[in-house]
Parts: structure tokens; sequence; C-alpha cells
């Protein structure tokens, strides 16, 4: 979408963004979105990557998370504060921008709280493809909140995992993610405990919300041969594994020096082997090698899939049209001359 | 403004930016804009101060510069791109979002092209308050581009300078910059060289656009007494000023680390004496001691000053309506259910 004048940038309200996903069909967003992902982290090399930029407040944290490939640029304005949903907010709210490296221009603003379910699900699920057993078929989901149904459309979209094996510490999580996803194709088993939803998986994923340094998983509970995709732990002092599982594992991560800080492997040495995800991709480095082997997806979400979930949006406006136009950027008929804008607004 | 419904932003574009300056004036903008940034240095030992995350690539930079008091938090998107002007493009574009820390939700996205235009007249004033000699009336303007008028209204309004000496290499853009100031109130004179434009002036503000090491001002031209207003050195690599005028000059910057880098300063050594505005605003260092001194604020644009300038447009909010409502926060009726706002969203 080139806007007709400078000054407009799209915009993608939370509205937009339901009806795009709408019109393309979710499990379709998320094959074609994993496809994105996996195109730039191929392309690793050539991204500026830094850690989160953040501000860390008594209940929470604003983070900006930029990145670039040196033709677009952009950024991700993302909070967390756990103790929101009390008053009725979100615990986590985004939004995004793209922008033209050549020009500095944006080129898209975005809602990026739907998109970052929508790419955080995309992402497992590409993990998955390179490092989940052969066949595999049960997904075990230990946390049933905001993410969860985006999860489990992901993994069977992408690996045609059908059987779903549910466990919330809150049992009406369960029932309502089993009831939003009646009708798509799976088959649901709610369960009473973790240790009974990850009985016969063959990838497990965790994805709950406690921040804290939490077990979801002990290691007597991970037999061989699973992949586990670790999504919740995901900021310092939060966890959800045991740290004997992490040592028995095959551990993946996406930017190491923030999954150290952020990630399960905080509770390693700094200096436990770990393998980048995009060695996987570009085939630099082995995915899953053998059947008993444990491999572990430990996943805080970096920049780059932010990058590409923006990629994809703009991509798609041209065909879906769930858009608005905002008027974000000065447009003086003469560059030098912005103050000679505002006595021409006031001679209108 | 609270807003009515969780999931929107007040959005102040463009045409809204221009219409909430013109019903206020543009005078009073500047001068309670200095105010605000006033009682935000005076409050510095409070905020997160972080130098700018930048984004270089081969024709230019694109910025985040976040910042936060601990009650609210803001940052700015801004780009450079010097070579933009040839297709018709701002060098400089601009918006930014203010947010409450307390739950980390935006309350409000704004342009801030011109915003920034007025934030940096208002600091350039601000600072002339404590720096500038006593009964200061005549400016010489040094650089007559997108920044000049704002430049020239708030020392008016600040300061009361109304004797106005113009320089700049293009010369139809001085009687531009005069033509748009007419009726103002001002006694403008334009000049055929800077040095002829800093004849008698108490104020040298330098605000030109070459991005490289420049000589605007050299060292026999500046007289004892008079305080210069650096805005234009601002990056790596550019300058206005010879390194002699710098070596005579108490020069004052916003934050050190940054100036180092960006201002003026980069041409001395990393140990060169300054003193940080701050310190003045709050009166443990001093602004002018004598007649004879040269003051130099070395302004590279910090990040408190877009939080000053966001807080300000937030508060007029409500005065002046000049706003749209963006959907930019997805609302579900239960935080836990995102997927069911989409099956919602389906249904209806």
């Amino acid at each position: 979408v080139t806007p007709h004048k400078l000054n407009i940038v799209p915009f993608v309200s939370v509205d937009s963004m339901m009806k795009l996903v709408l019109a393309i069909g979710v499990e379709t967003v998320l094959t074609e979105m994993a496809q994105y992902i996996e195109q730039d982290y191929a392309n690793w090399k050539n991204f500026d990557k830094t850690a989160r930029v953040a501000s860390h407040s008594h209940d929470g944290v604003i983070e900006l998370m930029p990145t670039s490939d040196g033709n677009l640029y952009s950024f991700k304005y993302v909070n967390g504060h756990p103790k929101n949903t009390k008053q009725g907010l979100q615990t986590v709210t985004a939004f995004g921008v793209l922008a033209d490296v050549a020009s500095g221009y944006p080129v898209l603003l975005s809602e990026m709280t739907i998109l970052t379910a929508l790419r955080t699900a995309a992402m497992s699920a590409l993990a998955a493809k390179y490092l989940a057993p052969k066949n595999a078929q049960t997904l075990a989901l230990i946390g049933n909140g905001a993410q969860s149904e985006f999860q489990a459309i992901a993994f069977k979209a992408i690996l045609g995992m059908k059987q779903l094996r549910l466990y919330d510490i809150d049992r009406a999580a369960s029932h309502r993610c089993a009831k939003n996803l009646e009708g798509m194709g799976f088959s649901v088993t709610v369960c009473n405990t973790s240790q009974e939803a990850i009985e016969g998986a063959h990838v497990i994923t965790t994805v709950t919300a406690d921040k804290q340094y939490a077990t979801i998983l002990t290691d007597n509970m991970v037999g061989s041969g699973v992949h586990i995709n670790a999504v919740g732990g995901d900021c310092p002092g939060k966890t959800e594994l045991h740290k004997d599982i992490l040592l028995r594992s095959d551990i993946f991560v996406e930017f190491t020096p923030q999954t150290r800080i952020e990630g399960e492997i905080q509770q390693l040495t700094a200096d436990h082997p770990v393998t980048e995800f995009w060695q996987v991709v570009s085939g630099t480095a082995k995915g899953r090698s053998s059947d008993q082997q444990i491999t572990l997806f430990d996943s805080v979400g970096f920049a780059i899939e932010d990058f590409s979930a923006l990629r994809y949006v703009r991509d798609k406006l041209v065909q879906t049209k769930h858009f608005d136009e905002l008027d974000l950027i000065a447009d003086p008929d003469e560059p030098r001359d912005l103050f000679g804008m505002l006595l021409r607004a006031a001679a209108a």
C-alpha cells in the first residue's frame, strides 16, 4: 500500500485486525505468518538485533522492541502488568509500527495485542516443525488463557496436530478454551492435573501467566522424545519448568542474550549450551536428531517475529482493505516551510 | 481525558495539532510548554534517562526516545533523512506516545513533527531565560528553515525579544521566514552574511541543516557577553561552531552522555567541563554569572522535552477537543478470552 498522500499512514485498529484475520481465516493467517517468520529467520544475519528497551516500575514494565533488516524497520510497544486484570484491563497490550528505512517514513501503524498472540503461536508451531517428533499428533496445552486457542490452531494448521489435552489451574478457563475451539476439528480432553495433560503428548506447550518462578512441569513428568514449547517463562524471575528438565533437554532459543535474562535458561549458568533457532532454519545447526531426544524451545518473543507479523499485515492490506488512514506525517507544500503550513491552516 | 471506552486512545493528527495550536495561540503554547519543560527539568532526578535508541542506515537514522518520571511514560519515534527533501519529503518526521505507568496503557498518540519544532523552540527560549544577558532584545537567527519561525516566536513570547536578524545561505528562506512573521510585532532585518546577522545580537541561534562539520560561526565573530543557542549540531558528525568558540564559552547541555556524542562538544575532550541545564533550573548550578561571559546552550533535543510536550498536549485535549479516537487497545469482555472476542466479531 503506497498511500496516495504523503501525510497518510495506514492504521489497523483492533476492529480492523479482527476483520482482516476473519476475512483471510485464522488457520491461513497463522500458516502464512509462520512462513514470513521463517523467511526472516533465514535472513537473521542482516537484522539489527538488540534486547528490549525496558522501563520497569512497581507494577509492571513498558518495553520497546525495535529491529530492522536494512529495508524495513519495526518496533513494538508492549506492556506487562499482571495486576491489570483486577481492573478489567489486559495484562499485555501492544501496538507497533513498520517503517521504510530509506525515507524513515512509517508505512503501517497496527494494534498488536491480537497480532502478538498470532505471531507467538505461529512462531511456536514453526519451531515445532523443526523440533517436534515425527508424526506428532497430541498437544498438551498447559495454561488456557488468552493465547491458548491461537497456539492450538497454529499447531493444527502447521503440523496437523488435532488431539488436544488442556489443563489450567482455573478449570473454567479450560472449558472456555474447549468451547471456543468447537467445530474446528479438534479432539479435546480437559484434564484435572498437568500430569494427566501430558500423558501421551508429543508436544507440551506451557503458556501460563504466573509472574514468578513456578514449576508447571517437574522432571519425572517428562518422558523421552517429546518437544516442549515453553512460552510462559518470558521475563526475569518468571519461569515454568524445573531446572532438571532443562538439563536433560537440547535447548533452542531465539536471541541468546535476551533469553539468558528472560527465558527458562535464566535458571542455568550463562555458558550452558543453547542453539539459536535461526541456525536450524538456515541449516547450520541440527534441529531434532533422535527419537529419544527432548527438545525445548525456550520462547520469550523476539523483535524479528513482530517485524514479520507487521510485514505480513502490511502485505495483506491491499487485499483486505481493513485499515484506516491516519494523518500522522506533516506534509507542508515546501519541506522547509513548516510554519507556513500552520499559517495556511489558520487562513483556511 | 479519560477515554470512555478501554479500547480508545486519543489521537492528535497533524490537522488536529494545527487546530490545537491555532486555538490556543502559538505564543501561549510556546510559553506554557516552556513552563511544562521547566517543571520536568526541576524533577530531573525522578526521570529514567537513556540515550536515544538509534537504527542507522545509509541515508539516515530512525530513533526511539523513551523516558518516564514514574507516573507517565513517553517515547518519540523520529527519523533524520537529509536527502528526503529532494523527493518532497520531510527530513525529520516524528510521532509519539504518552502512557500511564501504573497500567501500561497508552493515553495519547500524537503527531510530533510540528510538536518537536514547538518544544525545541520552547526549550531554547527557556534556556535563554536563565542564560541570556539581561535585557536582551536582538536575536540573530542563522538558518531560516522549518524551525526558524518557532524559534523567533518563542524568544519574543518568553524573553520579549523583538529585533530579528536573519541569515540563510538560501536567501529565499530568509525572506519566507520574514514574510511568515509579518504582523507579529517583530522588527526584521534580512542579512547578507552570518557576520552581518550577529552584529549587535544579544542571542545567536544557529539552526542550520548541514549534516557535516560546518563552521557557521568562527571565533573572531563572537563578542563577549552573548548567549549562543546552538540547535543545529545534533548528531554525530554534525556541528555548527568553531571549536575555539566552545573553549571561550561556559557550556550548558541537556543530558551529558547524549550531548558528548551528538552536540557541539563532540569537538572537545570527553572531560571538558559542562553544566547540565537541570542544575541551573533547580538552583544547584549557576546560569549566567557575568556580563562578559559567553554562554552556550549546546542543544541536541532530549526525551524529557518530548515528554513535557506530550504532557502539555494531553492536558489541552479537554479544552480544545481537537483529537480523534483510535481503537488501539484490544478490550475483550474477559481479559483472558482474547480469542472469544474474535469469535464474537465473526458472529456479529
